[in-house]
């Protein structure tokens, strides 16, 4: 099943998704069940969501109900924003650096979460903005000290995710702390839905960004140094994580950053992440708003 | 005046705190506007949301409404929580480190939040848990790419914070970043309550840190490398700033890990931040859960 959250004429609306990648058609979830949450996240945290979901779903199609809007992000407000980095073998051979012997995590805000369609900002005060094609995991049920046997199942499912990085705030500054350089808003781009985790194998999906349809960054998560198992026990020894939480688990061989010369995003520039499965990211980037406003 | 979110019989309320920080006096300000949201978060959303509680808390006074409860975090849901590193100058010098040229900032999530009287519960993985003393802005405004000049027009208020860490997965993991030592559960006690801004020159408070009476950490917010109104400004370049935001503004000498030998938080353990106006922050230490629950 695919899930997201959709801006419609009544309002927001969780829907289900069928059709193709390029025609999507959505099945009004809150229209066939109204005591369905209108947020992923609720849902998630509704005991048997999920289920509720699908039977929804299959009124919706016995009853021929489809709507139609603008995609928002599956998740607008997931209350943690957790990033796995050099999470890829290739690409930490790529780049000559060590194979970490644990994760490398670290966080955005919520004020990064945009979805497919919206666009990327540029903050005024940076000029090295990246790009970073990546599997996101949704948490789906709360998960304190779970073992790497039992944690999928804590995993409601996945979707595309875009770890946008401001790379001259992430490296430079003193402290070398990531967290400024990886939290402006609209730096993290997820959608266009989530895919539930009965559906996907997360270790072993081919994995794309492609910058104005150049292909930059091209791979397969069978190379994560930490599978999908392996990050979620290891957050949850030292955070309980709660339904709708996302997990982006690193990148890929190819980031701007590495290139030479480096490629920066700029105005104009359309941003797509391809997930096997898991439909199209697709991000416009556009100027920085002037300042003393929001 | 003092802001405090209060569990009531009636259930979550905001009060106005009078009396002294011992024997203090809640007026139930919800009582008396029922149109007052029952969230500071909200509160401080809504146009002249202040002045609506300054005029409840008149009306409360006039009647001689109080009520009594259990305190909980004044803000329990921030959007963000961001903490600022090495920011007093005194700490500086004493750790014989450079001193920052620009602030260094990490964050923690939601999960970290407790108020005066909560547990700081230890993680199961860590055996070097610190303390540190700081002094959290609110902020009241949303806030984007805002002067030096005009930052504290932005902050609604001040309360006392302890930026728990682990030093153990703060300072020894690959890559460095702090995010995972300072995110555990119940890792950012903040309160007792919040103190407009209008009663607060944040940069001269004698800030001070207790564990089990003994004074482990006392020093002044005049020393500050980044005062509050240049930490605001730089945060909001990069990132919209929200109302009920919450920044951790660095801690002063004394912390644990840089004694000998080095102190760290046990269970029955009693630690208490007092910084001048704002009430006295206390919260016990207790035992790790056992794994696989929450």
């Amino acid at each position: 099943m695919k899930l997201a959250t959709l801006l419609t004429a009544e309002g927001v609306q969780i829907v289900a998704v069928e059709g193709t990648d390029d025609a999507p058609v959505f099945r009004p979830l809150n229209w066939v069940d109204l005591t369905l949450p209108k947020s992923l996240k609720e849902i998630l945290a509704t005991e048997h969501g999920l289920a509720l979901c699908h039977a929804a779903l299959l009124k919706c199609q016995s009853e021929k109900r489809v709507v139609t809007g603008t995609l928002l992000p599956p998740i607008p407000d997931p209350g943690k924003v957790i990033c796995i980095g050099l999470n890829y073998r290739d690409h930490a051979i790529e780049a000559g650096m060590k194979i970490p012997e644990e994760p490398i995590c670290f966080g955005k805000f919520g004020n990064t979460i945009i979805g497919s369609g919206g666009a990327i900002r540029l903050p005024r005060v940076s000029d090295q903005v990246d790009y970073e094609a990546e599997l996101v995991i949704v948490i789906g049920k709360r998960a304190y000290g779970v073992s790497q046997e039992k944690a999928l199942d804590y995993v409601a499912g996945y979707c595309n995710g875009n770890d946008v990085s401001a790379r001259d705030w992430q490296i430079n500054k003193p402290g070398k702390q990531w967290m400024l350089g990886k939290t402006p808003d609209t730096f993290a781009p997820i959608g266009p839905w989530v895919v539930t985790a009965d559906e996907v194998d997360p270790n072993n999906l081919t994995i794309e960004l492609r910058l104005n349809g150049n292909v930059m960054q091209s791979g397969n998560t069978h190379e994560f140094i930490f599978g999908v198992a392996h990050v979620v026990s290891y957050l949850s020894q030292l955070m309980t994580l709660e339904p709708g939480d996302v997990i982006f688990t690193g990148t890929p061989p190819g980031v701007g950053m590495g290139r030479t010369p480096p490629v920066w995003l700029k105005p104009g520039d359309v941003v797509e992440v391809e997930i096997q499965g898991l439909g199209v990211l697709r991000n416009p980037v556009i100027a920085p708003l002037p300042v003393e406003t929001a």
